[in-house]
């Protein structure tokens, strides 16, 4: 489904290779008006996510893909590429918002930096890493913005 | 897709209809494997939700769905018959959490309560509605937090 190229074999990052500032890159996909109505049917079948004259005199003012279609293609990206995996790396939680429209033909890529660096108290082999991730389309304007909080394990020892 | 009855014609709710305390539950829809496998190698291709044998040895300890998916499937069941749609319903932002995994043959269903109603100081034509969505399996344990702001119009004038 993605455009970018296939994940080559990634090697995982643990708490320890993460800093304050390091910044990620994903590849792209297209958002095609037939993904958007797919996915919409399945998910969010609202009017402005399934029909051209519907969405046209909604809000939206033409076709939108649903946020939580963006949200998904967001995480398709950052697996393929963009923040990395890391060994046990789970998402504790997430703040997300969409301050415009992911249109049909849209080209999307992610942008990630990390933000805070936390090691756990209680537990000696991980820590939270807080990250923003934002979702751009071919102008680089955003689309969605992702703060999340990941839980990374260390490296064990070898 | 979902397991819940077709959706008959739900009448828009406007911003007026709102109040704080106010509560709405969905149907339910249940998260087969195949539904869990199949939007995982779509939209979050890691190990532990495409996999049963690497998910045993994860932190999940078994195949567990994306939250992206637990999140795609809340909105569904909020669409069809859980927070009623209204004239202009959209999702502004969200702060999403998932404090257990989703399992396959889990049942899901949500709840959603209105928190707060706020309306805009600049348009007179519309307001926001705070609202927690809590996604619960059969066991009425809670798998998705989601605390959304939605932008709701006023009812037109007559």
């Amino acid at each position: 489904m993605s455009d970018s190229n296939p994940a080559t074999e990634r090697k995982p990052l643990f708490f320890e290779d993460f800093f304050v500032g390091q910044r990620f890159s994903s590849g792209s996909y297209v958002m095609t008006a037939e993904r958007i109505r797919a996915f919409a049917a399945e998910f969010d079948p609202q009017p402005f996510h399934l029909d051209d004259e519907a969405a046209r005199s909604s809000l939206f003012g033409g076709l939108a893909a649903s946020g939580w279609h963006t949200a998904a293609v967001t995480m398709r990206l950052n697996v393929e590429g963009g923040l990395p995996l890391a060994s046990g790396l789970i998402g504790a939680g997430a703040e997300v918002a969409w301050p415009r429209p992911t249109r049909p033909g849209d080209t999307l890529r992610v942008e990630s930096e990390v933000l805070e660096i936390i090691p756990s108290r209680s537990r000696a082999d991980r820590g939270r890493v807080i990250a923003m991730t934002r979702t751009l389309n071919q102008n680089n304007e955003v689309v969605q913005t992702l703060k999340s909080q990941l839980v990374v394990f260390r490296r064990p020892a070898a």
